[in-house]
C-alpha cells in the first residue's frame, strides 16, 4: 500500500495517525506541495483534485482523508476509529467533520496562496485570516468537547477519528502562531495524543520529506 | 424531529434531500443567515459552530450535515444513501467529501463576508473568488465521475449521499453565475435529480422561508 502525502499536510497527517494506530504499514511517497508537485501531470492523473493524501492499494486509488480512514477502518478494524453505531458514532463524525469542513479548508495552502497572489493581501492580513478561522473553529470544538467529550482522548480512553482530525489541526495552529490557552480541553487532548507512539510516528517532523 | 436550517444553505439542502428521499418528516425551523440569526444566543446554545443545519431528535442534538445524514441512514435505512461496504461506499464518501471539504467551505457565506468586510475585496473580486473554487472543484468532481460514476445518479440507478451533496453545490454555483457547460456529467446528474419529487421538495424555492 502506498500513501502519497506531504509531511506538513494535515490531511496526510490524519491518515498517517490512523495507519500507525492500526499498525498498518504503507510506503510514504512525498508530494512536495511547496513546489506545487501536486499539480504535476502524474499526480493529477492519480488525483484530479490535485491534493494529498492519496491511498493506493493495488489498483484501488482513493482520495479524501476521511474516506481513506473509513476504508482502513473496514479493512483493518483493530482498533476501530469510527464507532459502529449510535450516539458515539454521531459524536465522532460531528467533531471530525467540524475540523474537516469548517476549520481546515479555509486555511488550506491553496487558499492562502490565492489570498496572497491574486488578492494581494499582506503577510499580516494572511496571518489574521488564519488565526480568525482557527480561533472560531477551535472555540466551537472546545464547546462540543465540553458537552460531549470525556478524555483523555476526545471521546474516552481510546483514540478515534476525532483525534486523527484534531491533532493535525492543532499542529497547524501552533505552527501558525495561534494561541491555544483559550482551549484547555483541546490542549490537554493534544498533549495526551502526542505522548503516544502512533501519533509521534505520524508527526510531520518524523516523515522522510520533513524540512524544518 | 426538528431541522434548523435556511432555505439557501446548501448544507441544509443536503439534509432536506436525505429526509425527503427517506420519506421522513421533520419540522423546518428557519435560521435567517442573512440576518445573522445563527449568531443569536439561542442558536449558539444549540450549535456552538453558529451554523446550520442542526437536527434535533428528542433530546439528541446533532450538527454537521454529513454526520446528520449518516445518523438518518442508520435510523431510517430505506433507501440507504451511504453504501454499507466496499468500493461503492468509498466512492460515495470520496465524492461527497470532495464537495463538503474542498468546494463548499471556501465559498461559505461567512468566508465571503470576511473577504468583503475585513479584506475589503470588491464585488468583482468576490465573484472571481467564488467562481475560481467552484470551477476547480467541479472540474475534479467531473473527472471523478468520468472514472467511477455511472448515471443517471452519481453512482448508478439510485441516489446516494453523493447526489445529496452535489445537487446543492450546483444550485449554489448556478445562483452565483458559474458556467456549467464544462461539466456535462454533473449537469446531467443535476438535471436528473431535479426531476425527482424528493429533490424538488428539498429545493430552496420550496422552503417556507424562501425569499427570491
Amino acid at each position: 500500500m502506498d500513501l502519497h502525502g506531504y509531511f506538513n499536510s494535515s490531511t496526510s497527517f490524519r491518515v498517517r495517525i490512523a495507519l500507525a494506530l492500526k499498525g498498518v504499514s504503507a510506503t510514504s511517497l512525498p508530494v512536495n506541495l511547496r513546489e506545487q508537485a501536486q499539480r504535476s501531470a502524474a499526480h493529477v492523473g492519480l488525483n484530479p483534485s490535485a491534493g494529498v493524501p492519496v491511498l493506493v492499494d493495488g489498483d484501488f486509488v482513493l482520495t479524501q482523508s476521511l474516506a481513506i480512514i473509513d476504508y482502513l477502518d473496514a479493512r483493518h478494524p483493530v482498533p476501530r476509529l469510527i464507532p459502529e453505531a449510535g450516539e458515539a458514532r454521531a459524536r465522532v463524525l460531528e467533531l471530525s467533520l467540524g475540523v474537516a469542513c469548517d476549520i481546515h479548508p479555509v486555511n488550506n495552502m491553496r487558499v492562502l496562496r490565492y489570498l496572497q497572489q491574486v488578492l494581494g493581501v499582506s503577510d499580516a492580513q494572511k496571518q489574521a485570516w488564519y488565526q480568525h478561522w482557527v480561533a472560531e473553529g477551535l472555540e466551537a470544538t472546545e464547546q462540543l468537547l465540553a458537552r460531549h467529550g470525556h478524555g483523555p482522548y476526545c471521546f474516552g480512553e481510546q483514540p478515534t477519528l476525532a483525534d486523527c482530525c484534531l491533532v493535525p489541526q492543532v499542529a497547524n495552529a501552533q505552527r501558525m502562531g495561534c494561541a491555544m490557552h483559550a482551549f484547555p480541553r483541546i490542549a490537554a487532548i493534544h498533549a495526551h495524543c502526542m505522548a503516544q507512539p502512533a501519533f509521534q510516528a505520524a508527526a510531520p517532523a518524523n516523515q522522510p520529506d520533513f524540512v524544518a
